[in-house]
This record gives C-alpha cells, structure tokens and sequence, in this order.
C-alpha cells in the first residue's frame, strides 16, 4: 500500500532559497521613496532592517545558501509533510487527486516560522538586540516571538486589536516565548496615537500596526524591524514549502496541475506558488497558481495595481502592487492574516501579467469547506488556510464537472487550533457574508498617487 | 550531520498492540463485581463495551493484530517522530542525551487518538450508533470526537465542569467534529443529579464525569461507553507509542536508560513504557521506568493499593489499584487528563512490584520546566506533558550530578496549544503549589472497601 504521506528526510531539505526576481520576464517594478518619488535603495531600508536582508531584498540570485544555523533550526519541523487527502477526495466525490503540504506541523503552527528564524539569526549576527514586529492574526507574532527566543533577542508584538481581543491564546503563546504584546493602536507611538485621537474604538488594522512597529524600530538605535509577509526576502524565504513539494511530487513521480493557496501579503504562496512557477517558465509545464483571498479584503481580485503605502501612516515606500487603499480598514472578521490592504509587489505583478490566478470567496462558504476538511483529514485549518480549502473544493468540483483526474496541490499553510473562537462564531451563527461595497473600492483611487502604471 | 528527528517509513510502523498481561511475572488481580465481589467477566462489561473490546479487555495474547482500517487511520499523524532534544539538553547543561517521542503530531494534538480510533472502529464493526464518553482537559474528548466523526459515529462528551471553563477551545475542537459537549456533572444522569443536590457548585471531577458518561451508555440501546485510560485494552492501543520508540533506538543504535512520562489513568505512561518493560524481563535490558504525576491528586505515590470503584457513582466494577478514594475531588489545577483519583490496574501492579517507579511534583515547578523546554525545542508542552517534562529535568541534573552520559526518553504525549489558559495563570501568578493534606488521603480509607489485598 502506497504510503500515504510522502516524507523527505532532513538531508534532502533544500539548501538554498528560490529567488524568482533573476527569472521575471519582466523586470519588477522599484520601491519608490515616498518623499523623492525615485526608486528606493539600501539606505533607504536600513533603519528598518539590518544589511544581510537589505542585500536579500534587493538580489538579482536566483539562489541563496541557506545558513547552517538557520539549515538546523528548520530541522525542529521540516521537512513538511506532504499528504494525500483520500478522505477529503472521497467526501467531495471528485476524480481530483488532492495533495496538501503541511506547514502546521510547525512549533508556530504556520508557515511564518520559514522566515521569522532566518530573519532573528541575520539581525542577531548585526548585533541587533530587539525586534518589533507587527501581527494580524497572530501566527505572524507567534513565529517572531519563537524565533526571537532562539536567539535570546527581546521582542516587542504590535497585535491588531480586533485580534488581540479574539485570540488571547495567541498573546499567551507570545508571552510563553518571552515577547511583550501591544494591542495596536497603541498610545506608544506617534502613529498609534494619530489614530486614537481620530478614533479612539478603532479595531487597529494590519496597515496600522506596521506603521507602529515600524516607528518604533526606526526610533531606536538597539531594534530592527521584521515584517512576516509582501518584501522579496520574506517570500524568497518561504521558497523551502514549494521546493520540498516539487522534490515530494517527483519521489511518488506525480506533478501537479493546479496549486493553491491562500494570500494576504503573500508570503505564503509565493513560497508555495514561486517554484512551481519557475518550473513553468523554464520546464515547460503547465500548472495552474491559484491565489484565494477573504471578499471582505478583495486585495487581487478588486484592488488597483497602482503605487501605493505600505503602512496606513504613509511612512513606507511606496510599492506597486494591488490595493484598497493604504487608509482602508477591512471587516473585523476571522482571517486576520489576510486583513492587509496591498500584496507582495512581485506577487500583483505576476497576477497582473496573467502568471497567477486570483479568486475572492465569502467566509461562510470558507468554514463551509475547512469543516468538510477537518472531519475527513482531523486537522482543523487556520481560518486563512481555509480561504485555500475553499479554492480547492472549488477547483475540486470542476474536475467532476469535466470528469478530470487532475492533481491539486493544497497549501495548508497552518493549523487552526489558536483560532477556534472563529469556528465558534460560525457554529453560533455569530459570522455573516460580507461583500465589499463599491463604494469602498472606489474611495481608495483618491488617496493614491499619481505615479506608476 | 546526523538528523534531528528520527522517522519511521509508514511501512515501519508496528502492525500489532502489545499486550503486557500475557508476560506478567504475577497474574493480575481481577476486577471485582460491585456486588458480588467475585471476578467480573466479559457479561459484566457487556451493558459499556461491545464484544470485541471486551475480549482484548481480557485477552491472554502477548499481540493484538490492528486492523487495516485503523492503521489507515494511524497513518494520518503515525508514525511519530523520535526527536534529539539538543537545545533542552544545552539549556540544562547536563550531559544526559535526552529524547522525546512526540504524541502532539496527532490531529487531536495527543496520544489519545492512539486508542481512540480502535473504539470507535470496534463500535462501528459492532452496529453501536452513538459513543458517550467523558473527558477531562479535552484531549480525550476531542479524540473521540474526531473519530466518532470519522467513522460517523454520533457523539456525546460529558466535560468535567472545570475544564469546560477553563478550555472553551477544546469545547470548539469536540463541536467542530460534531460531538455534543455537556459540563459535567449535568441534570441528564441520575449520577449527576445526585452530586448536584449535593452540591449544586461542584467543579466536576473525572470520575463523576465517567459515572454520567457510563450511565447514559447503559441505559441507551444504540450508545456504548469509550473510556480513554484506566483499561487494559486502552493501554494496549497505546503501546504503538512504545513499540515505535524501540524500533527508533535501534535505527540510531541507541537505548534509552530512563523512560519519563506522565501518568493519569496510564494510557500515556503504559502506552510509552511496557513495551521497555518487556524488553527488560525478556532481554536483559534495564531501563528505569519513571511515571511522574501532580501532588495535587498524587495517586501512585501516596494512594492506597486496594479495591475501588473506577467511578464516584459506585456503579463500575472494582478495580484493584492506587487509589485516593473514588469520592476524591482534586483541586482544580490545569493538568486535568491528571485528576483521576485511581489509575490503571496492571500499572498500579507495576508500581507495587517495584517495576515501575513514581514520583509526583508540585505545579509551579512542572511550569517552570515546560518552558524551558518550550523556549528551547519550540513546542509548548501540555499541562500533564509537563509533568513529564519536569521528570526529565530532574533526572537530567542526576545524570549531571553523577557525570552520566545517560540516555533520557521522554513520552511527550501531546501540546498545549489548547490548554493555554493554564500557561496564562502561571505568567499572571495565578497558580499556586498544592501539597494534599494527609488528612485527605487517610479520608479515603474510609470508603475503601475490605476487600482484596
């Protein structure tokens, strides 16, 4: 019988990072500086994050070496598991093969660790002595938290509040790993506080904490900031999850044709998505990308692809990406990991040249299908992951329509076990549809600037 | 370099439970009828069990075939890896080579889903339509949970009052696989009535939750019970967490000279270390078997060996082992899979023989333990982990005392991602030692019953 999960061993984990910027047909387009409005260099990032990451942000490398220290450190949880969902087939009724690669397995319960360990050993080697980081979710502050205790670096969490009240486990989490938590906006910094004074009950939003974790690093000489998601480093970084599956796919001489994953800022299927890309592009294959995101932040499938913030306190550079608009604040609801207003940069452009497919699904139906996944495989997935359950139910029922065996790639990019309060809400009937009003789409074009596309 | 985790092929895994009973040196004592005081046989279990658990309850066979279906099952999250804890044993600065064997891979995030999914298989086999059960901190109920949804099997689990409280996630987990979650003890069972007139305030405790639990198994044609410890044939099912840790040793050509873990109702403690008890009769080796427990509820070592109830009703057979009365009503610390006021028979055996050694160790310590662990391997230990945890601790500073370069192995039975509130009183200092009064333990001679040894 074949075995049903395919296991590498840790000596054929990757052991180096996928950079797909040396592979983009076209080149990307610059971080602008937002005073100058002319691409934005190394200087101009380094209050915010130390060298070696400057220097990965901007490399032309198609490979970076993984370092040995960080190479063990993955050891604790990679190589991830890639697992075949036969009762999740079977429950769907679909001649689709159903893979899923399980970043879960994780200590952090996501894939966040895949970056918050290399970018804690990088500062620790600059001699940086503190981290401030900004978290949704949470699954981000976890990773941060964790890996910041590995390198006995003291950690500073701006948690969006409307997260910080939902998830107190979460916090206790942080603070198991000796970080101190903020429910943002906070009274701390100047951004918190502009913010407080033009709403006092505001929810705080993933914009929002950045700008603050961002003004505390640059505002201290000892503290450099980690940002969990959108930067070229963060997704190259996460490269490890689509190279272990490609390595996966070809130990049971399988391939997939569609992969499918969640994105808020991107992090998480660019690392899937990237190499399968990248074998595309030059092998020749043909699988579809499929990118799922919350319809309450529509970021791919409604926002312009324009310049704009990063941050909600327009101290970033401005980046060319899809957006809402760097003032918007989405819905409080579950998903906070996919509440940001813009995406990678690399990632929109790959969306707007047509390599990457988006699609937007309603929350009801996401839960709908993460519950059909929990009982058929007992893993109940974070509320994000389940945006990619969604995709590939969907992706699932089209194979019977056409009565294809395709092969689906599912990225399972975590657990949901630090989430439940949602899965409560949506048993209680407390969680409804939400539709993001025009209205809402339209407004953003009046706050963005007139350069770029 | 030599890898971190040592892994299984699921070709590897063990294809049949051992059953210690069969190469005991002295036979069991048998359960007593309540009413008879004679030898219950498998009629007695007939109105709980159905028949086929029954016969392993009872069974003289050193191994037990598992059957394909359940290995299907086992598949999903087994076999667990073997880990080399280097960061703990540097945090600890012992020479000790110490290993964990790690349960929380589980979906269930436990080694309870080791024995629950056989039950619910055999009861499926059997035509049973509905499982009661109970549960203490939630892991046993969520494993049943899952695997009551796994093989559609209706659900119900009667939560100990307490930890329905303090654990409203693990309520979620049972809900989210369709289980229907009552605090305990309820107005549903006689059982529960009886404690509530009593004592309208009463936190619950397990072994009223087991009354309620078993009642309204007997008294429902289409229900059977699910007991998640205790039992011989429930640490029978757990033995694949032993059976795989030897065939893991063997793998890296090393012998543990301590196995650690923590003991409840011992599905955990037997599960991991009758299969190293065998070793030791049968091969010559010898290993020191260490059960760790809380002080608050400290069974094995300050319980009386005698015939009790398994139940605070007096409605379950009389088992022969290391009770604190079945009336006892542990205070309510956070370990709660440690709160059961007997523990397994042969265990308990194991324990007066002097094959098995016990220890028990106040909270604030066992916290203070996990998160050196935590901070050190990543994972956050369960509460009764911890426990464990703490046992390893303490063996690794012998083993520095004496200058030994002993090989430590700890049973991690599962995370504690669940149970965080626990970690947020210790952060809080809401957590206090609990030394039981001796008084306590003499009250329950009282109410034991004069037979047996």
């Amino acid at each position: 019988m074949a075995d049903q999960k395919v296991i590498l061993s840790e000596s054929e984990m990757p052991k180096q990072w996928y950079n797909i910027v040396a592979d983009m047909p076209n080149p990307p387009s610059p971080p602008l500086h937002p005073g100058t409005g002319e691409p934005a260099g190394p200087d101009d990032l380094a209050p915010l994050f130390c060298m070696d990451l400057i220097l990965q942000e901007v490399s032309q490398d198609p490979y970076i070496d993984i370092p040995d220290v960080v190479m063990d450190l993955y050891k604790m949880w990679r190589p991830s598991p890639l697992i075949r969902a036969k009762r999740f087939e079977e429950a769907l009724g679909t001649p689709a093969r159903i893979y899923y690669k399980y970043e879960g397995v994780s200590p952090a319960g996501s894939h966040k660790l895949n970056t918050a360990v290399p970018q804690a050993y990088y500062n620790k080697q600059a001699g940086v002595k503190r981290i401030a980081t900004e978290t949704g979710a949470g699954q981000w502050g976890s990773a941060v938290s964790m890996a910041c205790s590995f390198f006995d670096l003291e950690c500073t969490v701006y948690m969006v509040k409307v997260s910080y009240r939902q998830k107190p486990y979460r916090r206790v989490v942080m603070e198991t790993f000796g970080a101190t938590v903020h429910p943002s906006p906070t009274d701390l910094t100047n951004s918190g506080r502009g913010i407080l004074a033009a709403d006092p009950e505001s929810p705080g939003s993933l914009g929002i904490a950045i700008s603050e974790a961002s003004e505390d690093a640059a505002t201290h000489d000892d503290t450099k900031y980690a940002l969990g998601s959108v930067l070229n480093h963060v997704l190259m970084h996460q490269t490890v999850i689509g190279e272990e599956s490609l390595k996966q796919f070809e130990l049971i001489g399988e391939y997939p044709d569609v992969v499918v994953g969640c994105c808020g800022g991107g992090s998480n299927f660019g690392g899937l998505a990237f190499p399968f890309l990248r074998e595309n592009w030059k092998k020749g294959k043909d699988t579809s990308l499929l990118a799922t995101e919350p319809a309450s932040c529509p970021t791919l499938t409604r926002g312009h692809y324009a310049y704009d913030f990063g941050d909600t306190a327009m101290t970033s550079p401005l980046f060319m990406m899809y957006t809402l608009g760097h003032s918007f604040v989405p819905a409080g609801i579950h998903a906070g990991g996919l509440r940001y207003h813009g995406d990678s940069p690399i990632l929109s452009q790959f969306v707007a040249e047509g390599y990457i497919e988006a699609e937007a699904y309603q929350q009801l139906g996401v839960f709908e299908a993460a519950e059909i996944f929990a009982k058929a495989e007992g893993i109940i997935p974070a509320p994000e992951s389940a945006h990619a359950v969604k995709g590939v139910v969907e992706e699932a029922q089209k194979a019977k329509d056409e009565g294809k065996e395709k092969t689906i790639l599912l990225g399972l990019s975590g657990h949901g076990l630090m989430d439940l309060s949602a899965y409560d809400d949506y048993h209680q009937g407390n969680l409804t549809d939400h539709e993001l009003p025009q209205a809402e789409i339209e407004r953003a074009l009046a706050e963005l600037l007139p350069v770029g596309a």
